[in-house]
């Protein structure tokens, strides 16, 4: 049985703020074998991951690319300066960011922003997780999410982009079905699914809550950090969709 | 709070089977507000999506496939026969499947499928899931879920293929956020949310349980089956990725 609930009476996050206190504080009943999933934009604004529009001085690209899609060019800059590479700029931009995700806008967002600023992804979000986990009484596994698009379907899932203590993938390749085939279907992505199954009783109200908690994955749980959620990016050369 | 729970004692189906009483009689205990997650190949077998090998004789364009990619030709031709375009063809075959989703082998899969033999998608997923629905004491919602790899990501999440009854997509344009902005984030796919929930849940197990009740959706649940699935294909216009 999985479970998933919101952690209610987290305090707007500002930055500076100990995320890992403050959830501590809303939650003091945390077991070892929880998965806390964390909005990151949370983690985002309390390690100052924020940039100011005011601040930021557009390029030619930048305000070409802005130009051609209707945006604010300092936004755009902020897109590219988060980018490793620009994927597709019709319509929208889907870059890979610096971790390797690719994303819409490189998880640069203006909504749940204090006025006149951008919230950026973690700069390590992986560091981020071992960070909160190591902080956190009994040391549950940490998730840190972000809502992606995805390429052909509508609507958006949250995905884990930064992970301490969860099994990124769950590994089928080599294991059999009932009548002893290989399974063609060798890696199920836990994570993900986690953070899904979070942002779903996150989403309880209209606001949401930043912070969810999510039980019954216990033998997905280790004592390590492991390799984050790093080990969810598929290798550029394996990317058949650059 | 979310809870997704597999169901147990299900029986190995076969064509002809009554997929709704089947899962009727392993969990009395629906309620109307439930979401009832079913892996397709329960499905699709019961419907008879089955292709034996022996009858399928590939043609020149499934020959040469089978070839660059060492596959059995005979398997690719049924999942050509699957698919309304082959969007990539290195390594792997990313297909758009008569119903719109674009996945790996268009879906078409043989394992845990009688021997020598493929399952397929079902026809009509979403009218699989109608009649499932309508046929389940209580009514509650049902999705059928398959698992799809993804264009930039490591592993495969369960995503929703049928729907009845439970809304594709959390509509949240023209929300604004705490600050009345307007957010960003539109859409979030509460069905493909659901379906990676209880696929958590299903596979508490190694040999996985194919059906799971995921309760604490109510809102999503909707009197009216609603648009399907097919509300979750991005449409060919909006794709940037063919």
């Amino acid at each position: 049985v999985i479970q998933a609930r919101a952690i209610g009476g987290l305090p707007e996050v500002r930055p500076g703020d100990d995320v890992a206190a403050l959830i501590a504080a809303a939650e003091p009943a945390l077991s070892a074998g929880d998965v806390v999933v964390i909005a990151h934009k949370v983690v985002s604004k309390a390690e100052g991951r924020i940039r100011e529009l005011a601040g930021i001085e557009p390029g030619a690209r930048a305000r070409a690319l802005a130009q051609r899609l209707g945006k604010d060019p300092r936004q755009i800059q902020a897109v590219l300066d988060e980018s490793d590479e620009v994927v597709r700029d019709e319509r929208v931009l889907i870059c890979r960011t610096r971790h390797g995700f690719v994303c819409a806008n490189a998880g640069v967002d203006a909504s749940n922003a204090p006025e006149g600023c951008l919230i950026l992804l973690p700069e390590d979000p992986d560091a981020s997780a071992q960070r909160i986990r190591a902080a956190l009484p009994n040391r549950p596994a940490v998730v840190i999410a972000d809502s992606f698009g995805r390429a052909w379907r509508v609507g958006q899932c949250d995905v884990a982009i930064g992970i301490a203590g969860l099994a990124a993938v769950e590994d089928w390749q080599g294991r059999a079905d009932r009548s002893g085939r290989e399974l063609q279907a060798t890696a199920i992505a836990v994570a993900d699914e986690a953070a899904a199954a979070a942002d779903l009783a996150r989403r309880g109200k209209d606001s949401g809550e930043p912070v969810a908690v999510v039980g019954g994955l216990e033998r997905f749980v280790t004592g390590e950090d492991g390799p984050g959620a790093v080990a969810l990016v598929r290798a550029r050369e394996e990317d058949l969709f650059r």
